[in-house]
């Protein structure tokens, strides 16, 4: 089945075309900039890759560019849009609604389009992808999978917050949680790679890109994560600053005479990797600082391993212990000094890495970093979201 | 030596006269609404406690009530001031100035005036009652033990937020932590009860009030505590709904069309138990709430001890392990139900509950409830802040 992957991001248009019998990725690339004077767009296909200069006003715009490309550009793997089997979206926020990837419908359309409110950056390009592949293509079927239904499966006491209840209620307050994608396809990998049924195992997955989040997912299901209500909770990330005192929102707000959407930019924007080092959002760039001895490169450095080891913790008691510890995206796969911070002097409690191996560079392989000995294993894996959604919809499509 | 405690609260204060030679508490007593037109005190000596109705428009006349009836009451044990010591006061916010206690000087007030911002119904009242003492007994010596005091020794990675540094810096934005004197003490008895220095131990204190906070003392030495820039952080509490996603605030501050004031309102006063349970901050009430089957209490209460099981972990991964958990206040003194449920399933990190031990009800008494073979111990301590002010104070005055 050839499936045709797509992850609209607020200003950006990834794609893949994926064939699952081949078990290959076709073709793949990404629109940039998309409503902006200097957009672009990366195509790729069979370790080819060009970048084209091309003005898309929308989504709309970019999707119709991404189809053409994948048509008719020189080494185009599919000659019409019919060749196609199926199309799977990427959805940040599935509300309370979806528990699970679904076939997209009308009444699932207007299900994404009532939770606009709380992904306003997200949700509305996707669903303008949608609808235009309806309208290109109105007999493919079309697959949401959603960042958010992995956590559909924590305890009230997990997702709720202490907050007036009605309040919570009215406004749909509750711990969503976000990367469930990932966190999804990194636990299904780690029992792979354990040759262990998931169902057997207590894991904690960390994604610490430039967003993070770390879950803790009990015999295959999750019962907590560290986003909440927005992508802005948990982790110290490249520039969010994760949890803080929230008493320090108002004060911040009447000590600096800030609106909310002020607070708000410097909380995920101006804050996390950025706001301590005053270097940059990129781990690299502040890894480089603290080896040269940077005082608040050295202190951002050290508050985000500071950070991770919170969940680590959190999540151990919330499953009374742990099989396996699992990274991915950028700083878990590549930052071995980070990954030694955060699992520094943790033997006592049976988390012993491997130092050789975690220094050594796999180029992007699954591998262990853990001790032999190790009681808790720890693993590098790569994610691998448009997979994970070609997968739930081929599962989806070929039930049809 | 004769040592008159002080505590001033925003309307009440607090006193015991303690002789530390006989090791016994002589008089003690409370000023309840101060400056309001009901206010009263409730003295107390020798087991004889009365309540006299008396108008106190302020902190000033109310100390002058309580030396009166330390003085000239019925079973008063001093006849004169002259009779005092010295006088400790507990002083809420230390800043970064103070990492222990404190003989009071001109300096000394100075700095805890400077503080007022950071604590503006604290600091001041203490304040008043520092100078009422200096007039009406200018040869007295007199000391500050903070409640800060004992969190100076966090490390940058744990008192730190990941804001932009420099508004951290300009608004002195850190985690100071509270409750630091009753940690401090529960610590401490942990260590004599379990006949071992404690330079020795890796202890995690839980003070469980209607204000909650837990530290992570390792070795003697507070390495963290969830409270934090104020005392909103960290566990669910009462009224307060400790840490939540920050970008929540600004979320309900525009929902909702609050001031700043008015989301800390909110935040600090009609969260927590109370708001989620809708019946009480009192978790005597949700209890019950909870055993006659109300939805919201039982929700109310598993939220409460998964908000404590956080921390727990996060301690345990922090000091690589744990050898005594104690708790202490009103919930963490009295509630064997949330204790069982705080602690359920925990064995295979070798924390191990004794259900009966934990049921039994020893009346205010120091105790173990856990299990013989459970490698981490669990105590209960009553609290006792007055009796270390009393120490603080007498090993400062006794070296003058």
């Amino acid at each position: 089945m050839k499936i045709l992957v797509i992850n609209a991001g607020s200003s950006s248009l990834k794609y893949q075309l994926v064939d699952t019998e081949l078990d290959k990725v076709l073709a793949k690339g990404l629109c940039e900039r998309v409503g902006s004077k200097d957009s672009y767009i990366k195509h790729g296909a069979d370790k080819d890759e060009r970048i084209f200069a091309q003005y898309m006003a929308d989504h709309e715009e970019a999707l119709r560019i991404v189809f053409e490309a994948l048509i008719h550009s020189e080494r185009s793997t599919i000659t019409s849009i019919d060749q196609i089997d199926a199309i799977g979206h990427r959805i940040v926020h599935g509300g309370n609604y979806f528990d699970s990837s679904a076939l997209i419908t009308p009444d699932v359309i207007e299900k994404i389009e009532s939770l606009c409110t709380l992904a306003p950056l997200h949700n509305p390009p996707a669903l303008k992808c949608i609808r235009v592949c309806e309208r290109l293509a109105p007999d493919l079927p079309q697959v949401a999978v959603f960042d958010t239904s992995f956590f559909q499966s924590l305890p009230p006491a997990a997702y709720m917050y202490p907050l007036p209840y009605e309040l919570c209620e009215k406004h749909q307050i509750r711990k969503y949680g976000a990367h469930g994608t990932s966190h999804r396809y990194i636990a299904s990998r780690c029992a792979a790679l354990m040759e262990r049924p998931l169902e057997d195992l207590k894991i904690i997955t960390c994604h610490l890109g430039n967003g993070c989040s770390i879950s803790a997912v009990d015999h295959g299901i999750a019962v907590d994560t560290s986003m909440g209500f927005t992508p802005l909770d948990g982790l110290m990330m490249g520039t969010r600053c994760g949890a803080i005192d929230p008493a320090i929102v108002p004060f911040l707000e009447e000590a600096e005479d800030l609106t909310p959407p002020q607070i708000n930019e410097i909380m995920n924007k101006k804050s996390g990797l950025l706001g301590v080092s005053g270097i940059s959002n990129d781990m690299r760039d502040v890894r480089k600082g603290a080896e040269e001895g940077d005082e608040r490169a050295v202190l951002a450095y050290e508050m985000y391993a500071h950070s991770i080891r919170k969940y680590l913790g959190q999540y151990m008691i919330e499953m009374a212990g742990v099989d396996a510890i699992v990274l991915t995206a950028g700083v878990g796969e590549n930052c071995d000094r980070m990954r030694r911070l955060a699992f520094a002097g943790l033997q006592p409690l049976g988390i012993i890495l491997d130092q050789e191996k975690n220094r050594r560079d796999y180029h992007g392989k699954e591998r262990f970093i853990s001790s032999d000995n190790s009681p808790v294993k720890i693993i590098v894996i790569p994610t691998n979201e448009e997979l994970m959604i070609a997968q739930d919809t081929y599962e989806i499509v070929s039930k049809l």
